[in-house]
């Protein structure tokens, strides 16, 4: 079989990972010498080290190898980070393609600005240390986990050309809001809706603890995602040669087989839920890090998860270790002189709002248009004596919802998302004009179920509010219902 | 191959589970005329109905089959009831086994009883619909769904001897907390702990909406909970007869199953990760209820899901059909006269504290039994001057809870629960004495993993939670830690 990349692509390719590896280690570590330019000194590096090395280099590796795959197909993709602690890595990946420097001016791509993009990471006054609000392609940031799917599913739905790579880490795959949000494909239209590409990512640690689904075999792992509704497909090992062939050719044959099922939805409409391409990647956590210091494990170990190596200050071994390290991503060959990085490599990029830090969908503002609306006072319950009429408000407002649902069909911007109570709130008029979305098995006598509905129920508060943040954040208007005694399940997302 | 149930088995066992059934439509709607001695009049029904049918006739099926596992094997088995809703059922069945009875003499097995059983139940001074804490043999509410499993292997943490059946409601099965619970079988050791029996009840409906479980091919199903690491047992019908005995013969492999897997542990020790047995009941949802009312598809639906039918006061033909379909159940051909359960059906029940309402392990107050304490005094931080002393308040607790748990390592009653922070919170000394809780894979290089270690680490606040209570509720201690930014996820279990 013909290999995805030619020796060109494939060393190109590596170069661009390579180079993000490089800029996240800076970021975590640098305060200056951004190029490495002179020996390495513990001035040039921070006092204080905060920030989540681990997550990193999978996360890079996925970003260059969906770049390529942007390009070849013109995709209209974006990205979202479950790991969102892994900040380092989708500001280099937003800095590489351009998209930082043109919305920072500051963070200019050349040495000074590469000095800047190191100083400002985690550092007062600067960038937090994850996928924050002001990364350039981001609406999902992390933290409190669990929801990236979620908010995937809500970001591909009414966005029929969009594609949302999904990367989850194993250790959210842990929670319980995750756990659940898998299922979150028998509520996704593959004609009118977009399409969600999960790619979990298996780099086997925790803070301090193995992950359960790393430590689990590779034969109830299938069958785990069988059982969600996925075909998947494992990408696994360690050695970048392989890897970046083997993602390549699975890439190719998951983003093929995305565009099939769209082309027949599209053609031949809804004929029963598709079985969905999803990812299993498993590489080493801290990937390309030392393998041990100070005689302890640290690649593929739980000790890359955060900062892989402290006490720079103290330790002079630890500046040589560093500074080893970062030569290993050979940044002469990636950068130029002027701290630019090198045409061939950056030709890898996509052009203008297909870099995945430029696409509109994240910045959901650009995109949001008003509602149309009706006029509230139709909806008033006339009262012609105190006590003389019975009418129950949630009812009434149903009807008005209905009528911003009628408003808004053509637009498709509204959805409601509810815990399996939409009815017994009594907003069940919305009804008359929609149905709930369901592409699951159905029966004839089924009430209210279509692949189009606008209704999005599942028994999961955590799965409703992720659904609607991703739709609010993708430039949409939903509205959740749910009982007062159960909506506090959800508290803590509102809150983060 | 014979069958595992004989014809007075059979009989008596469907007489059993109608009984239960009768009390518990009794309790949803009558107010007098227990027996049904009279012709059922709209004066013998309550003025508001307010309780659930759908899930209930599911657990009174499965409570008369667990009752035959207890007798027959001797078995210490406690019943969660993940559908909490389904109060009526297992008040019911608390009062066919005795313990009802024992516990509010009131509530006396006769007729004068009945009524009184009737009466209270969602009723004003009465008792709540839900399993409550008063329902003897409950230490699950529902309400809040989603921590029904998570409970269940608290429930099992260091009881070898138990096994705690754990129903699971498949609107429950949706929620994010329920749906990473099921990954609750890597930490538990089949040497030291008891064994859960999952048994996943899916019939179908929601409040409005069909469930996704339901609702997802036969193979998707089995892929599921293979990849939890389960083996599925599917137990799927409608009709009483054959499903008597299909739920007999699976029980009999099922029970088996875990009988052999304790045995080879005690025997060999831990031997690697068992794949525990769990069972896929498929019932109608209101099941025995009528097909139809009101020419609206009932039984088998979701309008079963509560009050299956209303307007009792207004309707008489409502009245009509609630007489006939309680009379399906034949009455008199399971309490006499004197309303006392027949006395050959009564003899199905297990005896004093093997019945699953009278066990005590869920009533956790009878077993608890205080810590055995250091003098906290001794781990006080000597502060010859202010200032003159670093220390972190955390590592010093952490010493304390070491030195705690290794006083009471006999007793095994004792776990500390974190979702992996447990050492990033600075308690790490606690794994001088302890190990963490571990049954999945291991590396050479892990660290502090064991089958038997006392430390519950998985990354999900809602099961760290759930485990916890689960663990309290059956009488033990626990101690949980969790970052500030995230322990408010877990605020509305706490809560409720």
């Amino acid at each position: 079989m013909a290999n995805a990349l030619t020796d060109t692509e494939h060393a190109l390719m590596d170069a661009y990972w390579r180079a993000a590896n490089y800029l996240s280690v800076g970021q975590i570590y640098l305060y200056d010498n951004p190029l490495l330019k002179r020996p390495l000194t513990k001035e040039h590096i921070k006092p204080r080290l905060l920030g989540h090395w681990g997550t990193t280099p999978g996360l890079n590796f996925v970003y260059v190898h969906l770049n390529r795959m942007i390009k070849k197909h013109d995709l209209d993709m974006i990205y979202i980070t479950g790991p969102g602690h892994g900040g380092p890595g989708l500001v280099a990946n937003a800095y590489l393609e351009g998209t930082y420097s043109e919305v920072y001016p500051n963070i200019s791509p050349d040495e000074e600005g590469m000095k800047r993009l190191f100083t400002q990471f985690s550092f007062p006054g600067g960038i937090p240390s994850h996928v924050a609000p002001e990364t350039p392609g981001s609406m999902h940031e992390g933290g409190e986990l669990g929801y990236a799917i979620s908010h995937a599913y809500g970001a591909a739905f009414d966005n029929p050309d969009l594609i949302v790579a999904c990367v989850v880490g194993d250790g959210e795959a842990e929670t319980g809001p995750m756990a659940t949000s898998w299922h979150s494909n028998k509520f996704l239209n593959p004609v009118t809706d977009g399409a969600v590409l999960p790619i979990l990512h298996l780099n086997g640690y925790k803070i301090a603890n193995p992950t359960v689904l790393a430590r689990i075999s590779h034969e109830e792992l299938d069958h785990l995602f069988r059982g969600y509704g996925y075909i998947p497909y494992f990408v696994e090992g360690h050695d970048p040669k392989q890897m970046h062939e083997l993602m390549a050719t699975t890439l190719d044959t998951v983003i093929a087989e995305i565009q099939r099922i769209k082309a027949d939805a599209r053609r031949d409409g809804f004929t029963g839920r598709p079985r969905w391409p999803m990812i299993v990647l498993r590489t080493p956590k801290g990937w390309t890090c030392p393998k041990e210091i100070d005689g302890k494990r640290t690649e593929d170990y739980w000790r890359s998860h955060q900062v892989p190596m402290g006490e720079m200050h103290d330790k002079p071994a630890h500046v040589r270790i560093l500074e080893e390290w970062m030569k290993t991503y050979r940044p002469a060959e990636l950068f130029d002189e002027s701290g630019r990085l090198r045409p061939e490599i950056a030709e890898l990029a996509p052009r203008g709002t297909r870099r995945m830090g430029a696409n509109p969908h994240t910045n959901g503002g650009s995109l949001l248009r008003d509602l149309r609306m009706p006029d509230f006072r139709d909806f008033a319950v006339t009262v012609p004596a105190p006590g003389a009429v019975t009418a129950e408000a949630t009812r009434v407002m149903g009807e008005f919802l209905r009528d911003v649902m009628k408003l808004n069909m053509q637009a498709r911007n509204f959805r409601l998302f509810s815990p399996d109570e939409n009815n017994s709130n009594r907003w069940q008029d919305v009804l008359e004009v929609t149905n709930r979305a369901w592409v699951a098995e159905t029966y004839p006598w089924d009430d209210h179920l279509a692949p189009d509905g606008r209704v999005m129920e599942m028994l999961s508060e955590h799965q409703c509010q992720g659904w609607l943040e991703g739709y609010l954040l993708t430039g949409r208007h939903g509205f959740f219902s749910c009982y007062e005694a159960f909506i506090h399940i959800i508290d803590s997302m509102f809150n983060q």
